[in-house]
């Protein structure tokens, strides 16, 4: 098992990653709580949080290893999909703490990827002022990205995530065997995430997705927690030096995703993962830096094969996206943060700048290149 | 002006105290918000959150004071009362927030009494994760207690502030001119709490409203500053050693509290405000602590002569309450905290320690006394 640990304005808290690590929830639950709870006070209850899936393949051996600790375990289904992260939800969750007479000191746990941590770490931070909360991550998304930071929210009608907090978990669970039952093209899209991670940060991580691609598709035990811990540790850097989005340092996270947003929103977030969007969305900014004179052309190929051989899409053609439109959604958005168009580009493999500077001609230019349709 | 800070791991706020501050409004927080904008960044939108009394009343007059700095001005009402403080008039608040493009930068401004600071810190918490908050009290009781402090929420259906967060200000602004034109009763029960202070902290202020309970009655300018300032200064010290209520100390603000919420909750919460509550609980409290022979007889008088020459009432007597069923109130509260019944004692005036060994046989009798049935 690995430990990494995150600072935060809460205290720090510890992400531990290993193969099959849910038999020892109890154990590490029980270590965590200890620190941060009065002697002599009851064992806490838990409130596993999760989707059908997951809860059927998973929940049971997590309940009994927080049984085995003498924890009290009620579990409350969410729907499957971004519907669980509704405001409806939410308030379905308060009901379920109140009827099972949760207090400060009990803990609610998420069980599953992005979409119920967002949900169960809100809805932890808010019941009561905040209970404890523990986030296990289900997919590799999880894994490598939303468990970690203190990001919680939930979206309204109107929008994702307009609604949330920052609040740090007590804990991070990565059982890297459970990455072994995901679908693979989600699988795969999630690696657009860790190709990121080496893109921004770590050259060596890289390397490592190059020369062992298909035991990483194959989800070799080996090298998916050595993947894992890469990423969890540059999220944890980061987020560590940022917590709360205002000095700048998170944004390098974003390196693919100014493109990839304007992606998803252009096909109303059908038809296409998160991860393809920016997969495709890093395509566009390596093209960008290379047309600003930043980046290489043997750069921005070793990353287009690199995504190319992990199954990852490196054009937009398919969805017929028009150039104007992806703009439009762009500088909407630009319009939207009271600020100007930043994009994060690589000067080098494993390395990033910020520019706000980009002529629109550049960006129309990439998106063309991209299989836009003019 | 009296400025007061607190600390809160967010960084320091001010508490600004004064009569007139309405009309400064706009300087102040333009200072406040330089400090935490980027440069060269649009001014901020403010969403003025209120009541229809409190609108009317001083709503142009913030307004236009804002306005002249150049901030563009929004307002939204609340409905009166508890009301105010659901999930439902949450909801509309995001919306409100949503119509109007409120960016990360833009202001929450909270105009009003306790009720209006509490949903909308609440709202300025949640929204986008975080928007900044202005407090701006209307009432005695939002000056010397709610304000300060950062906690924030909403009530659901099963309880009262069952869902919230700690979320300091970025500033609280006390106009004592405003208080004028509160209705006596509840600017009387209001004193409950300056009292309270008093009691536990600060036996000058005791002092100066044993001496001037006329002239405070009155709500005389001056004497009206003094005693917000005194009260606001205790409790921005308390909460400034413990922002989130886990180390005990905050506790010493709930003296009478053990006893008023019995109180409040026997009656449903009709017919007795929440000061007149602690009034009676003060009464009890001190009681207790003679029959443990902590608190001095002379005292305990002291007390009781202040609270009645303050209109306050000193007797449960007329709603008729029975003392088993406000000892089962009490047990049930001390079981859901999953801890003993704590009771803040007074020892002398100024002065108060927290016991957790008192007999239920004197609760009882301390309840007979002021007036429960048997």
């Amino acid at each position: 098992m690995k430990t990494i640990f995150v600072r935060s304005s809460q205290g720090k808290y510890a992400i531990h990653i290993g193969d099959r690590l849910l038999g020892k929830a109890g154990q590490i639950l029980t270590a965590v709580l200890q620190n941060s709870r009065q002697k002599k006070s009851l064992p806490p209850k838990i409130m596993i949080l999760s989707q059908r899936n997951i809860l059927t393949r998973y929940g049971r051996e997590v309940s009994r290893a927080l049984r085995k600790k003498g924890m009290q375990v009620f579990s409350h289904m969410l729907p499957e999909g971004e519907k669980a992260k509704s405001e409806r939800e939410l308030s379905k969750i308060y009901r379920v703490l109140l009827r099972h007479h949760f207090e400060r000191q009990d803990v609610v746990l998420a069980l599953g990827g992005g979409v119920v941590g967002d949900v169960a770490g809100y809805a932890a931070s808010t019941y009561l002022r905040g209970v404890p909360f523990i986030n296990i991550g289900t997919t590799l998304l999880a894994q490598v990205d939303s468990s970690i930071g203190g990001k919680t929210g939930i979206n309204l009608k109107e929008g994702k995530n307009l609604v949330g907090a920052f609040y740090p978990p007590k804990a991070v669970l990565s059982d890297t065997a459970v990455l072994k039952t995901l679908p693979s093209r989600e699988y795969r899209a999630s690696l657009a995430e860790v190709v990121k991670y080496g893109m921004i940060r770590d050259p060596q991580l890289f390397q490592l997705l190059e020369s062992r691609s298909q035991q990483i598709l194959a989800k070799e035990r080996k090298i998916l927690n050595r993947v894992v811990t890469a990423c969890a540790r540059i999220k944890a850097q980061v987020v560590s030096r940022d917590e709360k989005e205002t000095r700048g340092e998170r944004m390098i996270l974003n390196y693919g995703h100014t493109f990839g947003h304007a992606f998803e929103q252009a096909v109303g977030y059908q038809g296409i993962l998160h991860g393809e969007a920016v997969s495709a969305g890093m395509i566009c900014a390596a093209r960008l830096a290379c047309l600003l004179g930043l980046f290489s052309e043997a750069g921005f190929i070793r990353q287009r094969e690199l995504l190319r051989r992990l199954g990852l899409p490196i054009s937009i053609k398919p969805h017929r996206l028009k150039v104007e439109a992806l703009c439009r959604a762009m500088l909407h958005d630009k319009k939207r943060k009271g600020g100007k168009l930043r994009f994060v580009l690589p000067d080098r493999i494993g390395h990033v700048v910020i520019r706000d500077d980009v002529p629109m001609r550049l960006v129309r230019q990439v998106l063309v290149e991209a299989g836009g349709r003019v």
